[in-house]
């Protein structure tokens, strides 16, 4: 058996995300410290508990914190809190990395890292994108359900690809220690394009129209209106020069039609009357495309929509 | 007193529309006859009860039939069916309409005269365009809520501006005897356009986002969302050859701010689950847009939506 690196992890934000991979990691052996809200009392006295197709396992005794200021400075930290949540990194972030450490943004959207990039320093942010489906069932109780992959690069103020650096290899091979597969992405701007040609159609109409994912590929509308949400998406990746295949529309939707019938993550939030990740999936990949002087008028309509349906939703 | 012009009229829908208006030509004088489904044996009994802000009124007596082929033909046949009847039109308009009578549709959305002109020739078709809010509240009982004027115009099988003809306003008279405010149009694509302003953001956004036009209007999203689509429909009727000056869009949006919270047509439909008239006031649009080369991707994204959001409705 191979030894981890001796890098040390933070986990902000133990929740379906978080708390699987980090429970992951220090199954496999290496330090992971975790920081914990409404669920801290439970999990400082009874650890985690992992259910998985892959094995269900429970973490007894694990490193929880109410305040990131307790923390010990680490050399990964991971941001796996809704963004959402990300006007909390300021005061979340800086006790907790190491001089020489690095911030791994795991969070769905287009220019995410820009907040944790402003309070790091640019040069010490990663990001990385989640093919997991997960739910937390209840307090320190995580289920995964299905996919775990991460694809994973280094973030650029300037947008650029930055290709594959030796620090990311370091962290690849700790997931791949604990079992999760690890894709390093040279260009994380195209990675997270690649990723919004799924999320962008998706999740908006699963909460516009209250549906699953099999009950869009199911309707000939449905379908063909997550299409051309998907060539828009294309259209917006083009702009800022990430080329994607026009094939890979077809791939997706072949993919999707394959899934089992599938609540999105944005259709739960909705449901559970929490905030909608609106701005990172629909308001960010607009203006990017709308600063290079590209209209994306179908998902232009969707956020909208999204924005009003949030906002009634939670009573705004 | 002047008299009434001596025109006979039938009304085939005799709901909230078309009972209405009804109701309004018979007390004025006029011989109606009306056509009714689930409500013939209570209407044949007891007549028709018409409460309004203009005073309430009953009607004992009226001409009621079950079929068309049993009412007599009339000089004036009024089309007020949903548009998602427009199938019945073929068996029923044949036997009710004079040799020399014609057939006015009073109908919303765009290009909903073709089935009658195909049935009764071009030449002997009008459109009308109701600005009423009125709904059944029981079988032959019809609460007029606010407005009633009908804008009407002569049908083109060529989409031309006709102008105002002398059996325009011979039907007008008779209207404006009953009170009914009428404007006629010299060029009822133009007119059908213009009502367009304001169906397709208010009716689809209505049942999209579950809103009332209030809720819409209170919201900066959901405000400016219509204002796009408000602007798509001005490309739209500008790729037909119809201008409308873009101060309209604030007109409508003022005129909105300002009435009652409303629950659409569309909506009233979608809470009933009936058939929405999808076809006749987004897919006709865009269809005679793209005929002429103009795409309206956003009017496009709802008209999809609310074709799901239909069949699931319906469960289809």
């Amino acid at each position: 058996m191979d030894t981890a690196s001796g890098l040390t992890y933070a986990v902000l934000g133990t929740g379906a995300l978080g708390g699987y991979y980090g429970a992951c990691l220090q199954k496999a052996g290496l330090e992971v410290h975790y920081l914990l809200r409404s669920d801290f009392d439970l999990v400082q006295r009874q650890g985690l508990v992992i259910e998985s197709p892959d094995g269900d396992f429970a973490l007894p005794q694990v490193n929880a914190y109410r305040r990131s200021p307790d923390m010990p400075r680490c050399d990964v930290v991971i941001v796996a809190l809704k963004t959402t949540q990300n006007h909390l990194l300021p005061d979340l972030l800086p006790p907790v990395v190491k001089d020489d450490g690095v911030v791994l943004v795991l969070q769905n959207g287009l220019g995410v890292e820009a907040e944790a990039a402003a309070i790091a320093g640019p040069e010490r942010v990663l990001g990385g994108l989640c093919f997991l489906c997960s739910n937390k069932v209840g307090p320190g109780r995580i289920r995964h359900l299905d996919y775990k992959k991460i694809s994973m690069g280094e973030y650029s103020a300037a947008g650029e690809a930055v290709g594959i650096t030796d620090r990311m290899r370091r962290i690849a091979a700790d997931f791949e220690r604990a079992d999760i597969p690890i894709e390093l992405a040279e260009d994380l701007v195209l990675a997270r394009w690649k990723k919004l040609m799924w999320n962008i159609p998706f999740n908006g109409l699963s909460v516009v129209l209250n549906a699953t994912t099999q009950d869009m590929m199911a309707n000939p509308d449905a379908r063909s209106l997550a299409e051309a949400l998907m060539e828009e998406v294309m259209k917006g990746a083009a702009a800022q020069g990430r080329a994607i295949a026009p094939e890979f529309v077809q791939t997706m939707l072949d993919h999707t039609a394959k899934m089992k019938p599938y609540r999105t993550s944005m259709k739960i939030d909705y449901d559970e009357k929490r905030p909608l990740e609106v701005e990172a999936m629909y308001g960010n990949p607009l203006r990017a495309a709308q600063a290079v002087g590209a209209r994306l008028p179908q998902i232009q309509t969707l956020y909208q929509q999204l924005r009003f349906l949030d906002a009634q939703n939670r009573g705004l």
